[in-house]
């Protein structure tokens, strides 16, 4: 019987093959026309657990209608007196638009210069791999796992997993579990490890203003009417001042204020501002005022606008005043903000300062999730910390992500336990964006420290 | 040999078959796709000028490349003594969208209780056949016409008219002429006859935002950067004040105020504004304060928002930070204000309020036109008075329009002529929207209208 480590080495061409097929299902969970792709991408996570060796492996329906998409479960709980340890991931990807700006179709993945391109490729299905291919190696090597695993893989977190609150309170026992650790994270540059220790919320809507029945001639009726763009990007602009502040009524309200320790803490991870801005292609950075740029990112909330549409997009001219224009906008939350009490000041500001002549209505979004903020010493950080410590040569930073995960939150919530972020996409990746790649060397290095990390979760206690 | 009123009566039929084939052709002139239908609408207008009976028709060339449409040009000189009038029309079109609003497709038109659907049925293909009909009738039934009559139909009004400038100077003599009839306008209602005196100009400009070179995670960058929609918004807002009142410095600077005695004449003209707001769904109107809805849509201009773009725009939520926003803006002008001027107070302006941290490029659009104002008692006005009361029982309104016929403007300056515009189109008929239509009776009415003001502009003076 070989080592888990030459069981690694020797099956990566193999592993490299499945993640490719695992790339080529276009499970983005936000469009109803993919709904049969999540699935398909579920039932192939299936296969490979079962491959892996993981037991009670099966496809737990977490509502009725989309965006209900199924949540994929198996375990392996031989390891007693041991802890049981529940992994998480997300087999859902985000869309792909502008799609004409990828190099490489996004679901046809490439190969190149050691980094995989392809939607999902980091975030997060190549990191989702991670857990499951170095299970199977303790397994083909060792026999046995040192700790109880329970995997809980889901297909809507690139939605805010809007199914999955009544879900995991209904199914409480089944993950119960002390502590989860999430393959949905990364680490802070190919040498320097991190463990994220707080996440931002979310809370979104979309915002529709109608104005006259129907399209009608800028000529005949500019003047007499209200514009639904000009009433859309007046309500907007209402809602920030020109130097980024949210002015929505109690916006700020139930934010935690930083500590000056956290400050100080924040300010001694490295950072240079000069290789973000030209990783962006950006002259200058922009933002509340007061608070540096990590500051913000971490611990301030936003209000962002994702997309505005309404009236002629084509090329050259049209003398039109729309019907309708629309918005989509997401608030990025830090504890303690609720994303629901958010929503309701939203609705007052909009209430409260929408323009004459138009009609609003909105909808409110799915995707909702709690901000979150874990203790650094957790053990589960503690073992995950040694690990850094022996891969990497130094300590981890302890971070935070301005990004939202609400499995966290809620897991918290429900389960009473704390997730470790365990992941191993880096920042320069292009999650969320066209030509989003995952390099090969922290799929490999993720396998190893999964072998490491659940050898020292033996350890922890088990309750 | 029948009379014209006879030659009408007989062949009503046909001429609405010729009309309808005339709507199939999709000649959308702001789409480069479309202009070969522009080019084939145009053969079509050469072909039925023929059967009319017209002479020495091409078509003229108006620039090497898009959006150059052709001009289809015909004669009938042979009316020694008498005045030549020009008669002007167009057979390009507006764009179709939002096309799941037609409740049947755009280029298939359908007659429905006397009304055609389809685009360019009111504005304006239905509108500039009348007069080609009209002269068929009278060469038909009198073997010859009362004045000298030159076409003059083009294909770019949609888009104002880009490469008319030049081209109308350099064939100067060919159109010469004692006046000019425009069959692109309308009357005021089905029992109402209007004579069109002032027309708004237009100028226009699309604004590109670019902000981070690519799409990022509203998670990640949230907070860093600034964001483009919300940069734009707030650039499009610093434009109007929440009352309406545009705030482009300069922007009212030469605007011809409004005397006492014009505004009491536009008081006297009938206007329904429930009925108007019924009609467009709306409970409140909206605009410039210290103006009455009339005057602010016939003498006062705009700044309109006729698109905006950026980020995501499907179903759900997409949690981006895009990389550009856009937005399509177009201006009606009153006398005295300048098309060239106006662009040149948004580009100072644009420069003065763009937001940080993104950069803003202006494409500065091919549609410019001039504002126009012509003497109510002009002699072609006289003529067009005498047959609207004959044939309506009453004496037209003396009205502008909020639209804009470059056309006007530019034969007066270059030919020194004015145009009259007798037209046949009504003000519900949904020109620029879903569902335009034409009615039968304005097809068949204008046709006889024309036949009587040919006959009358005989009286009027040649040069």
């Amino acid at each position: 019987m070989s080592t888990w480590q030459q069981y690694l080495d020797t099956n990566q061409p193999l592993f490299l093959d499945e993640m490719f097929d695992f790339l080529r299902i276009p499970s983005i969970s936000s469009l109803p026309e993919n709904v049969g792709d999540v699935r398909k991408a579920g039932e192939w996570v299936m296969q490979r657990l079962k491959r892996a060796g993981i037991e009670n492996i099966e496809m737990m329906e977490t509502g009725d209608q989309f965006p209900g998409h199924p949540v994929v479960y198996g375990d392996w709980l031989h390891a007693p007196g041991k802890p049981t340890i529940l992994i998480y991931g997300h087999f859902d990807v985000q869309p792909v638009d502008p799609v004409d700006l990828w190099h490489s179709p996004p679901f046809e993945p490439v190969l190149k210069e050691g980094k995989v391109y392809a939607r999902g490729s980091n975030d997060d299905k190549g990191n989702m791999l991670v857990p499951i291919l170095a299970v199977e190696a303790l397994l083909k090597s060792e026999g046995q796992l040192p700790v109880n695993i329970k995997f809980f893989l889901e297909g809507q977190e690139e939605i805010g997993s809007p199914t999955l609150p009544p879900f995991v309170k209904a199914n409480q026992a089944k993950f119960a579990c002390d502590m989860v650790i999430s393959a949905d994270g990364g680490q802070w540059s190919e040498t320097e490890p991190e463990l994220a220790v707080g996440l931002r919320g979310l809370c979104a809507m979309q915002i529709n203003v109608t104005g006259p029945n129907r399209d009608v001639h800028s000529g005949m009726a500019g003047g007499a009417i209200q514009n639904p763009i000009h009433a859309l990007v007046r309500l907007l602009d209402s809602m920030r001042a020109p130097d980024g502040k949210i002015l929505v009524e109690g916006f700020y309200d139930d934010v935690r204020a930083l500590t000056p320790e956290e400050r100080a803490q924040i300010a001694t991870i490295p950072y240079n501002e000069n290789d973000y801005k030209a990783q962006l292609g950006l002259s200058d950075l922009f933002g509340e005022p007061g608070y540096s740029t990590r500051e913000r990112t971490w611990a301030r909330p936003t209000l962002e606008l994702n997309g505005i549409w309404g009236g002629f997009q084509g090329a050259g001219t049209k003398t039109v005043i729309p019907s309708q224009a629309h918005a989509k906008i997401t608030c990025r939350l830090v504890a303690d903000q609720e994303p629901n009490k958010i929503i309701e000041k939203l609705q007052a500001h909009i209430a409260q300062h929408t323009p004459p002549g138009v009609q609003i209505t909105l909808d409110i979004g799915a995707s909702a999730s709690t901000p979150y903020l874990m203790p650094a010493d957790h053990p589960g950080n503690q073992a995950a910390r040694d690990v850094h410590l022996e891969l990497y040569g130094m300590e981890p930073y302890y971070a935070r992500s301005g990004g939202s995960i609400p499995f966290c939150a809620l897991f918290h919530t429900v389960l009473g336990v704390y997730t470790v972020n365990f992941g191993f996409a880096l920042p320069d990746e292009r999650q969320h964006s066209p030509n989003e790649f995952f390099r090969l060397s922290s799929f490999e290095k993720g396998q190893k420290a999964y072998c490491m990390l659940l050898h020292r979760l033996a350890q922890t206690k088990a309750s």
